[in-house]
């Protein structure tokens, strides 16, 4: 890893903490238990009654059973969690991504029993997930935020209020929101009283939460994210950006780093904003920042995740970091250098899903050069049915995108996984699509294609 | 791959051949299929008896059998060879190393035939070929070489001579040797009495030819190679080198690039001679010019490999090449940009040996940031008896040697292969000498260690 990001007399000689619990699971957790040993950092693996034969279960020093299959009671279960680090001795956990990496009562519940969590404060982690406040935030730290509605609303006479304010097309979203739920594009006042009730409906029974918010409709944004380090000195570093337009309902499916269709002068003044934004809010750890981009070069802040995010691969390979040592040195108290990396090269990512559960009776994942691939699969092992159905990522990095395209579908070719059915067939007819090439694509492409529009 | 070795005005827009059967088997002969998967050039395998469930030719396009386990009737047959691209129409032949890789009869049959061998002509790899031609044509050329016989011997009165002129040590070696078959140190005037003899008896054994050499012996050297790569308008261009100093018989077991005992200027007029050098060869394609290397700065030139060596991946690390693809396009007419690329970073090669043949009943090959891993293994695949041992590559990249060398620890720790005695455990003491970690070695050192010295 690139060790120009530290200041060199400020690196961790020594470590505040020893052993690491991954409260996680699937290729993240085997991702953090990698780095860890290299680190020479003790390793806590947890595993529901789904994953006792799981692959970060068998790479770990330690394995701790936290409860049965279902999340809630495992791998959401916070008493379990933090049990599990004190009978271990634990002294950190790494949260991974998804699970509690965003809960703030997670991040309290480790400060109050004296464990390290890596990434931020549970202040930070609260204020950043609410979509609300941390547009707020971010507005009066000087990113561009799109049209929207100041406060949460809970009725429809509100609701329609702030949408006369804004101008329709409006997005209606779950102030607690994410993965979609509770979301609707709402074209006119007509819509909005169709479809206030119902999406309400759908906020409360996924978040247990009524507030909703309305801002300004972008028809054919691409997604583009600021990669973020930050060390508890107030340093922010901006590890160039990532474009993750390809989605499936809101869901990535294929990302890549950088943003090419960016102008360098846009790029730039992204990058300075993020960090200059980030500086600001007593933040440590990484952290991506969230943008819709329109192909007139305007951008607007939709959200800051507070932890690492599934494609950060494509930033490390052309970058030559490793962030998940970057979060445990920043963990650790060391301080950034301000000076940015230059990013050199192009990388791609291709998120492999299990359509369906099942044993995996054959399994072949190339390798070459530049080539990676996560995943905590391995021959014989059992997919479950109990949680996200991403069970690799396929990762090429090279010099131009062009060539890293024509090898990632050599990759993809060449990928056997028996047993299960996965999307490899889509990944594949993805790549080899004209407009994904060409970058004629927006948030929306993917589920317009599937639909055959 | 880094475009810029080429110049944009003569990159190859159309392949002059469009199959190139691979004349060899294991994982060079996967990267190869790989690469020219990427490339959009159909593959043809061959195998022998021993290899009909080999990876090789189950990722080929098509698959020849091409004779008996015994390579000389099958890997090293060139009528057989020859015959399996006549069959499927191949146009191009890519000899990976080992077998027929620097066989200018080989070479010969393939031109005679209108098959293209991905490579230099018949007339360099055998000029090549020859140690003592080598060394007085590098030597005339420009490269430092040892104190050396000016001729070949063939009794012992020659030997004596010759020793006397150079002075004692020398190094006693068979003409057309390699793998240390007749070779031999030589102390003094008795030794040589005592040890000819048998070493030539050894070189017609293993060479079917009498000629010996001799030359000065270097008590302590470094093993440093220089990547070479040559279009045949006449440019030759050095992709840095490699430190291949850890070597048990003379097999290497370790490799890493850049060789960074290197003064600054050393290496940059090692790798400018280098191409001077092979730009008066009328050389075409990659090559690696062998030196041994003094603590003192000095070096002398050995041998040129006129094919990819076993150890290019750390070469495509640190400079982003493909060099199978700088093969591919040299081979097909591209015209090199005589800018030598920057390398950046450190890369790290670990051999893997099978010390026993068997089924392979488990595997589990590492993956992460800066992991690669070139074998032709799988689950349940048959390691055969009848070839070399090395089974995979493990290679890590990374920007500092020390952290390097902490993954590669890692990885190897984590590697599970099942079923078979390897080296895995050897490889892994080796790395935490502290004698290997600082460079405190040379070409004896590995050997020496294991003789308990």
């Amino acid at each position: 890893m690139d060790n120009h990001l530290f200041k060199s007399s400020n690196s961790v000689s020594k470590w505040p903490f020893h052993k690491v619990l991954i409260a996680n699971r699937g290729e993240i957790a085997v991702r953090i238990i990698r780095t860890c040993r290299i680190l020479g950092l003790a390793t806590v693996a947890v595993y529901s009654a789904a994953d006792a034969e799981a692959l970060h279960v068998k790479l770990a020093d330690e394995a701790v059973s936290i409860g049965p299959a279902n999340a809630e009671q495992s791998y959401l279960n916070i008493a379990a969690l933090i049990g599990a680090a004190q009978l271990t001795g634990a002294d950190a956990i790494h949260p991974g991504y998804g699970f509690l990496s965003e809960s703030a009562d997670f991040a309290q519940a480790c400060r109050d029993n004296h464990i390290k969590l890596i990434g931020p404060s549970p202040a930070v982690i609260e204020m950043l997930g609410d979509k609300e406040t941390a547009r707020l935030t971010m507005k009066k730290a000087g990113l561009p935020v799109v049209k929207g509605s100041q406060a949460v609303v809970t009725t429809l006479a509100e609701a329609r209020a702030q949408a006369n304010q804004i101008g329709y097309p409006v997005m209606l979203k779950a102030s607690a929101g994410g993965g979609g739920k509770g979301m609707r594009i709402i074209n006119s006042v007509t819509d909005l009283t169709q479809q206030f009730a119902t999406a309400q409906e759908e906020a409360v029974a996924s978040f247990n939460d009524n507030r909703m918010y309305l801002e300004q409709y972008l028809p054919a944004p691409r997604h583009i994210e600021v990669q973020i380090i930050a060390d508890r000195y107030g340093h922010a570093v901006a590890l160039g950006e990532r474009d993750c337009t390809i989605q499936a309902r809101h869901q990535k499916v294929i990302e890549e780093a950088p943003a090419v269709v960016l102008p360098a002068n846009v790029r730039e003044e992204m990058l300075r904003r993020s960090e200059q934004a980030v500086s600001q809010l007593n933040y440590e750890g990484v952290g991506t920042i969230e943008f819709l981009y329109n192909p007139d070069g305007s951008y607007y802040f939709m959200e800051m995740n507070t932890r690492i995010q599934v494609e950060h691969p494509v930033t490390e390979l052309i970058t030559g970091t490793d962030l998940v040592e970057i979060q445990l040195r920043l963990a650790a108290g060391a301080e950034l250098s301000t000076r940015r990396p230059q990013p050199f090269g192009f990388a791609l990512e291709c998120r492999v899903n299990a359509l369906t559960p099942g044993q995996i009776t054959g399994l072949h994942l190339p390798s070459g050069q530049g080539v990676r691939i996560e995943s905590a699969l391995y021959q014989g092992y059992r997919v479950p049915t109990n949680y996200d159905g991403m069970i690799a990522k396929i990762i090429v990095y090279g010099d131009r995108r062009q060539r890293v395209l024509q090898q990632m579908q050599a990759v993809i070719d060449e990928t056997v996984i028996k047993g299960i059915k996965t999307n490899l067939d889509l990944l594949e007819q993805i790549l080899q699509e004209p407009d994904f090439q060409r970058l004629a694509t927006d948030v929306n492409w993917l589920d317009n294609r599937s639909k055959g529009e």
